[in-house]
């Protein structure tokens, strides 16, 4: 291959930045140009094309968002939109697409690469929701940034013997609620998969409240309840004063993790080596220590399970 | 004096924690005892008192919060509830009190040491709003964490080229939002002090666009509008992706910085002095660069303008 | 097992606190008492014991060092010291102990197991060199804060197009340089492990300047050759200005990360699990996703590959 | 005035891009061509110009260094060389120049406006040594950096129950010293202004270890004595385990703090409007509350003193 692209797309994560590096200067020590596609894949579209040099990547590493900007594509989803996206990289002279991305754009990936193109995607998304791969580029940044706001509002809970409840994110999946409310110290987290009791939680409280604890903190994914809503039924039960925190698009951004700096090199890394051997259809993740491919039609539809024994680990270290 | 007491009261601020060490040890250095007491005012009532030692507030520095715990003290405007207080630490041989607050606490100071009691306050809300007094213990780490978060959001804004409104704490004033919009690069800032026109910001924002800015960047203090009702204005007017984010709580909490760090052990030594030179009645912060005394009726009751030079400069810089 | 010890040794690690919060909460449900030894082994000795209880390890997780304390050992190496220990245990009523460190506290483990005492380790070092466990407690965290630190130096390297060599630990082994080398976009990463060759280094640095790129990072372990040292020879060859950092004692310190957070409180869990199901001689880590036991004796003596791949990886990336 | 210059100088310090930002956007506001000139003084001589737009200094506020590169400028000590940089700029059409930097820039502002070239000084490094301002752009996130250094080394210090020696930055003025000292708790702190007494050091540690003190830690400026040389010297009186940990360089970068963020868009702003009033040889800082300029010649050649009063407060805040 001669001229590769390489796109980000749906939400931005920290280390995308990182992955556009390693792709760009690999392919150029392998002798391959490197197209940089902006915008997502409206981009494509859009005849939004520039090569990349190793120069135009300086300094990428620790930035959080993505030089290529992003964007969620819904027009994407239909067939003819896709084929224009395909002859369009045809007439760039464009043989491979590299899809930085999480579950929404692997599955432009997964349209693709049925047409015919070829493509591999680097699973990049701070949901941590691709079956087949343990973690996503973004994941341990946006939970480090969590727990990082997290340890602030306990300074206040802890102050004011209050209870807090931390709406983190998770609209569908309670992967960032689970890592965010164990580092932190959460009394009860609360996540879309596991229904809670009300009851339970009421009794918690109160029985804290009873061994003199300072604060109580509940970590709640957005998907599971609202923080908002939970505090009013908290309080319509019990007479203590609830604080709310929404932590919201903060875990989006900042500089990227050693962990997430590191895979993304190694996700771009390999993502180049796959399109060259002649694959397509997979995404490049990570499994233990190994960097691997999956099938991307499995990637995007099959059901990654939580961590139940480190769910059910909450309770126990927070007597 | 043998024996003087400090208290935390009111809204927990990033600093107090040094100010309680530098009570408590130039204190002992002085050769005079002094008494913690826990949970605000209401700890007083409580008789929740504790002798505080020099190594009791090791480490101390670099913690946000209080260890003295704080609370909200409703029941403490009550003239009988302070003729109580005065007669809980006169019992106690304690001779005066320092009170660490913001604008509420002070009023504790003012009611008290009107009854004769000698009271010192030593001005800590991130809230920034004690007239006479520059800067409070508390404001400059909250902004910096203000900042921090909406460098992290930035990311995304770019990534996306949205429009973001950040709201930041500031109920009547708007202190936090002038100084965390000029250092995070806000296009437009509303406070509570200033009636906003909703159609030049429409039209800020328009201009923007035609401009090729990658994004917009409105911080508002949540006493000017909450940042989802302006949410829902914009999109009212135009066709554009507007997300919001409420920084919340962050805000208070967190490690001191430098600059919160130095005053509040300069306030804390000021504070000492005052009561052992006789004064009463005053609040201790810092003008300038020089540590001074206010007149307490005069630090919670007269208006403290905000810096409007400052303020005219953020459509100059976001242009 | 009524009553187990939990004692942190050698090198303090960001997490230490995390670990024994984690063996205090735990063991606590479990109705074990669990007894904190100061000062390391020297604490055995010297019976510094105190019985630690949920209330006592409150707001661990964020807190980096180890409220135990630890020391370096020499004395302990001697048999009868080795003896006297377990006596001294025995004494108390401690059924098992928990070491929380490294290499040289794992030595410990061995010592006291093969004389019959029952002991499990927990991996806990920022050096990561234990055999059989890919990642030992407080290895995340120094790599994060050696790559944040050298994000900062990165601003001078650029503004002034400078040649910069910056010292991280390792006295013995280079896998904190490898990892932050590769996490903060390092030209040339030196190891103990690996001989360089001060030509190659030399050439590469030439064959950068030519490419204009703006600054020349060289991250090296302090075992592979002292950064001022390299500095003299570079000078030597090159008319180049060329500065030094030692990162130094920050590496040990600081809030833990997500990881860290995480697997030592898992690693704290299964510390108790294995003493309670009889085990002896192991030390707890992670391989792959999955805690893992190893025996010590492998631990601290069979010898832990680096990952040559990705150090392999830093050429190419860095072109 | 129709085009003004701007150039960073002598080593770089954050916020440095932020005034570059303040520069460029106020002046396009005022209808002024603002002329970035790379790589310091002698990028003059170099050609080294380009025109910035608003665009060009997106999202600086927050990052660290200089885009505009800098460099020592021996050679521009030269009459000559002085001359020919006047001419260089009247060839461009350049009408007037802003220096952002510390004393050496600002030497170079004495020269040209000597001859009569337009100069205004922008006050820019974290030693803080330019008399009649208070602050310069830079100082306060330089020492941030140091405490929460200093914070991840007490972690140890405390762990091992050591004595740590921290050398900061400051050859000649112990402003980072001092400031750095209070506000990360040290028990002593060496300046080059004041000689220190070795006896009344090794007594300081003697009593704080009878007092157990869990640590001892002494902040050092670079040139009151280097750290290893007063390790050396300690180890020599008393028994007992020095550490050393020189923070280097880590001190020049990071993302700038809230309060170099808005001097630094205050100065910029002062500056241009300064050279169109047709004021030459004066430096840009603050005193107080206020914006200020001074003499140049006075910035630079006037000794700022010390605050011996918050010095004098190291040894009473840590008792």
């Amino acid at each position: 291959m001669k001229r590769i692209a390489v796109v980000t797309s749906g939400g931005d994560a920290p280390g995308m930045n990182a992955a556009i590096r390693s792709v760009v200067r690999i392919g150029y020590t392998k002798g391959i140009e490197i197209i940089g596609v902006y915008s997502g894949f409206k981009g494509i579209i859009e005849d939004q094309f520039a090569s990349l040099l190793p120069r135009d990547v300086s300094g990428l590493l620790e930035k959080g968002g993505t030089i290529l900007q992003t964007s969620r594509t819904e027009e994407f989803k239909e067939e003819d939109v896709q084929y224009k996206t395909i002859e369009k990289m045809k007439k760039q002279g464009i043989e491979g697409l590299i899809i930085i991305g999480g579950n929404g754009s692997q599955s432009g990936n997964l349209a693709l690469a049925k047409k015919g193109f070829p493509v591999i995607g680097v699973a990049s998304t701070i949901d941590n929701d691709l079956w087949g791969i343990d973690y996503t580029i973004g994941f341990d940044t946006a939970v480090n940034t969590a727990i990082q706001a997290i340890d602030k509002i306990r300074d206040t809970a802890t102050s004011h013997a209050r209870t807090f409840i931390i709406e983190v994110m998770g609209r569908d999946r309670g992967f960032i609620a689970i890592d965010a409310g164990i580092a932190s110290g959460a009394d009860i987290v609360l996540i879309p998969e596991i229904k809670f009791d009300i009851d339970k939680i009421i009794y918690n409280i109160k029985e804290g409240i009873e061994k003199k604890k300072k604060h109580h903190m509940i970590v709640c994914a957005e998907g599971a309840i609202r923080a908002n809503e939970l505090e009013k039924i908290i309080e319509s039960y019990l007479d203590i004063d609830v604080r709310v925190s929404v932590l919201g698009y903060i875990q989006r951004g900042g500089s990227p993790t050693r962990f997430d700096r590191i895979i993304a090199t190694l996700f771009g890394e390999r993502a180049l080596s796959e399109l060259i051997a002649g694959n397509s259809g997979k995404v490049v993740g990570i499994r233990g220590n190994n960097i691997v491919i999956v099938d991307v039609a499995d990637a995007v539809s099959k059901y990654k399970k939580i961590n139940y024994s480190l769910y059910n680990l909450v309770e126990e270290v927070s007597v």
